[in-house]
């Protein structure tokens, strides 16, 4: 099934303690169309500058991207420079640059209206809503937000809870919505507004998943260097929404495998600066990581279960 | 097999956003013992002041943990005063009172030496060392420590972790010890001093195993309200290493199963204050939260499959 995604496409220029790159390809609907796109088709509704480069249009396009909803308006693109330190689960932000973004009002082409599942990024409430009033109504929805628009906009983002089958937000987003700091009371405070599933992505820590009567944790799979963690949560949505849209299913298997995709993908992506870790993925390398976390998880039918000590 | 531990036993005043006990039981090696105790006789060396409640050697005695390396000495019982904010994971020291804890000199009593299993607790690093010198060498050591030892004694420190079959460290002091941000990386510089097994305790995201060429983690229990922290650590470890014990085992699958274990006990004892949570324990219990946690794991064999979007 088709995924339509609405949300940011920017140039990132990010410092990590292994590097750092210049105006790079970022955004979280960026993240999240490559990631997504890994599974099945996407189309991408955002906007960017007249700098956009030229490269960045060409790479979405190469992963199949649909492209007919990134608008090109006068201005320059949205831009974030960011830092972080020994500690990768915090970014500081050094600029922001919204730029075209600023009144961004996303213009869903005719030919999107009908996408089955749609997932609205990060982005302002206000715009998730009339975006989900602007499409028909599809078979899976699903959002994500920041701490910006919890302390900014709280009763338009409750709406869009309200409004959406899976709700996806990183532990510390959570908590600050729900004003609670058990995560599993935060989690059932979410669902009790409606939302059929909440995906809690924990950095470092994983991911956990809450629905109505079940539960399922996945630890990250891990890496042995982290270069560079912008976008990991995105990338984690796309190949958990993706995995979702491709197995045409919403059980709770179905579900739970996703989990471990978006878990995989998000590896990948945090090895790599911008987008790299993601643009050269393909099944066989997100296959093999996915086997390898489900043996990180195994208990009984350990292979060669050999003595440790 | 019989388990053999050193290490503190304390009365403990701890306020937390729940409520408040003043100088209930509490100590690492109380937890432990206790913990330890659902599965395989426990043996203790530790020492109390005159001022020790009957009640606490009673209870200890209840579970069947052999009290004849518990010395009482003239003078007060080790007291801890600490508080939990919102941040349960943070526990603020108040006020410290090592009392007869101050020159602990384990004394093993001679039908001790022969404990086929060792675990020591998180005290002064040469006195465990002291401790691993006047046993006969035990068919499975362990050790824990903590901050204050990894600053002031790091010899001291890497010599026990040297001299230990399984490590057990919480995520920050692993972080401290090996001085990198990366788990996956400081678990790697723990088992190259010796180890066969570093099992990181994460808090209320779970637990992670590290063996040479194996990696398994696990979530924690998922506790609707966490009323008190304390011991939760020192009972992870008694469940983990009493697991091991019953089932004489240190394969893979035992590993991994004593981890999940440890996971289960430490959410009894975080549901209450002091060892309440621990003491009332038995094998019913753990078991049911144990299978729980499993379907928390499981991807593939979801019991009722069903949709849940």
């Amino acid at each position: 099934m088709t995924v339509l995604v609405v949300g940011s496409v920017a140039l990132d220029t990010v410092e990590t303690p292994t590097g750092r790159v210049e105006e790079a390809l970022g955004g979280a609907a960026t993240y999240f169309s490559l990631a997504a796109s890994l599974y099945t088709p996407v189309r991408l509704v955002a906007v960017v500058g007249t700098d956009f480069p030229r490269t960045g249009l060409e790479l979405l396009r190469h992963h199949q991207i649909d492209t007919n909803g990134l608008e090109v308006r006068d201005g320059r693109t949205f831009r974030w420079v960011g830092r972080y330190g020994e500690d990768l689960n915090i970014a500081e932000t050094l600029d922001t640059q919204l730029n075209v973004f600023a009144d961004f009002d996303p213009k869903i082409p005719d030919d999107f209206r009908a996408s089955p599942i749609v997932f609205l990024a990060n982005i302002d409430p206000e715009l998730q809503l009339r975006v989900l009033r602007s499409v028909d109504r599809p078979v899976l929805s699903a959002m994500d937000t920041m701490n910006f628009w919890i302390s900014s906009k709280r009763e338009a983002v409750t709406e869009v809870i309200r409004s959406v089958d899976i709700v996806l937000m990183n532990d510390a987003e959570l908590r600050q919505y729900a004003q609670v700091r058990n995560l599993n009371e935060a989690a059932r405070r979410v669902l009790d507004l409606g939302p059929r599933a909440v995906v809690v992505k924990k950095g470092d820590n994983g991911c956990a998943l809450f629905a109505r009567d079940r539960y399922f944790i996945a630890p990250a799979y891990p890496v042995e260097q982290v270069c560079d963690p912008t976008g990991a949560g995105d990338s984690f949505a796309g190949a958990f929404i993706g995995c979702l849209a491709r197995t045409d299913s919403c059980s709770d298997a179905a579900l739970r495998r996703a989990v471990l995709h978006g878990c995989v993908v998000a590896s990948y992506t945090v090895e790599s600066f911008s987008v790299d870790g993601v643009r050269n993925l393909n099944a066989d390398l997100v296959e093999r990581r996915v086997r390898e976390l489900r043996s990180f998880m195994t208990i009984d039918d350990v292979p060669n279960d050999g003595r440790i000590l």
